[in-house]
């Protein structure tokens, strides 16, 4: 079964305490598509410029994503972001950011996009997610990852965009900042309250809470000592975790859901062992299964 | 198989956001003891002033605590805390410390505590645990709990204290102080390598990290919106932990250790849920065993 997703794609520079990387694949779609691939087919989203390479199409394509939906703007520049992460290489600073072609981004979804039952609204302004949701047609779960910034600048179209998904995905300070609660549990079902099916809520290197109206499941991070680039964790956690639901058709039973959010985490620590999709490209089932066994002996009981 | 907690005994005064309550039942051997005896009979150290009440000690009687253990100074008074947690209830400023009898306390362990096979020093000075290990002369598992106020003010004597004991509990800021580490991983090999079979880190409503050389095992914490008086939930942790540790025997093969985190993450978590002991003495096994199987459903995978 496809799932889409839809969001921004990036060209990034990365500074770490350790290393600075230049002209880097990144994007809220490129990180959520390649995650989600590992368990279901996708069909991806986003705008580009002409300085888009064809090697990095090449990387989608080769790992079972549809780039039919990446819209390469003449004459334009791909959005470009710039960041540092701090000592703790938990905060970081945005250097720059020029939007470039993403800040006229009208999403276009091809015509074979328009049935598909499933979508993810990587982050990314909500007039975006709205845009995308008013050409799918037969559509039946929808899932939206947030941030801050669209808390503190388009909050009016985010409300907006909560009343139309199904599944929302943010972050612990987020969901606070959202409700004005400062429970993570109480602000989740705040949120809930709105309509939603669930609420996913990231904790970074402490894991993820997922509610619903009857359930409650926690996830803690995959412990890692090799975190070389966070950057795109929290976009893989989310399109892994819904794309490992989308491959049991949109199930949203315990074990579908326990799954999810442990795939979500796994996908999510091979991301952050590695700039851009470096880590990521060299992981197959087989690596992720053994993976799963080290989680299930660290954090099963 | 006795376990013998040496910590402080407090008269507290708590501030939250929705209340205040004074001359309540506080300290690190006073959350510890009562955690660790759900699980294996605790023989008590401490230091009171004439302040203290026939009621208080019998609180612990009542609960599987031998007390010969706690002194009563005369004409002293009990060692006072007045804190304030902040609106997200996880800060707290403390408002006054009167260390009274606490200031120049020198536990003295009963002869028959002297031939404990299990010792925990719960937080306080490290001069203090130092003195009681002089004391103990058949121990075989010596387990202590730390904070931030004796790395800063009393760093040699923590180190030497480290040098003694065999399982170090401490937060995950702490270890990261301790160790000039940003990873908690990495934080806590460092410490393994002074010696220790064991490295626990507190993560708070996070839950918590055991590090040992040939283990590694991650629990989240039990997710609650109950949160009334987060004070002693560190302690509980621990000496629930320990508590249950010493239940089997003092083993530490994986099964036992990944019970003993669960049940210091279910005790602490129903200690948060009151103010002083006032919570955990209206708990028995079967709500503790109750809420592991809640927490099974929401944690296991």
């Amino acid at each position: 079964m496809e799932l889409t997703v839809v969001g921004s794609v990036a060209i990034d520079n990365v500074q770490t305490p350790l290393e600075k990387r230049e002209n880097i694949l990144g994007g809220s779609a490129t990180f959520a598509s390649y995650a989600a691939s590992f368990f279901t087919p996708v069909q991806m989203v986003g705008v580009v410029g002409e300085d888009w390479l064809p090697e990095h199409t090449k990387i989608f394509q080769e790992h079972n994503i549809d780039t039919e939906g990446i819209e390469i703007e003449k004459g334009g520049k791909t959005f470009r972001w710039s960041g540092k992460y701090l000592d703790n290489m938990n905060d970081r600073e945005t250097l720059d950011t020029q939007l470039n072609v993403l800040g006229n981004f009208k999403p276009k979804l091809p015509e074979s996009y328009c049935r598909t039952k499933y979508l993810f609204l990587g982050n990314g302004a909500p007039s975006t997610g709205l845009k995308a949701i008013d050409q799918v047609r037969d559509v039946e779960l929808i899932v939206a990852d947030t941030m801050d910034l669209w808390i503190n600048i388009a909050r009016e179209e985010l409300d907006k965009l909560i009343s139309r998904i199904n599944g929302l995905v943010l972050n612990d300070s987020e969901a606070k900042q959202l409700t004005g609660e400062i429970n993570t549990l109480t602000a989740g079902r705040k949120l809930l309250d709105r309509g939603l099916k669930f609420v996913v809520v990231k904790k970074g290197e402490h894991g993820a809470i997922f509610l619903s109206r009857d359930g409650l499941y926690v996830v803690p991070a995959f412990p890692t000592e090799k975190v070389i680039d966070p950057t795109g964790a929290g976009d893989s956690f989310a399109g892994a975790m819904f794309g490992y639901i989308v491959s049991q058709n949109g199930k949203l039973d315990e074990k579908t859901i326990k799954n999810a959010l442990v795939y979500g985490t796994l996908i999510a620590s091979f991301c952050v062992e590695g700039f851009s999709l470096e880590s990521l490209q060299k992981v197959d089932i087989a690596a992720i299964e053994s993976r799963l066994s080290q989680f299930r002996k660290v954090a099963s009981f």
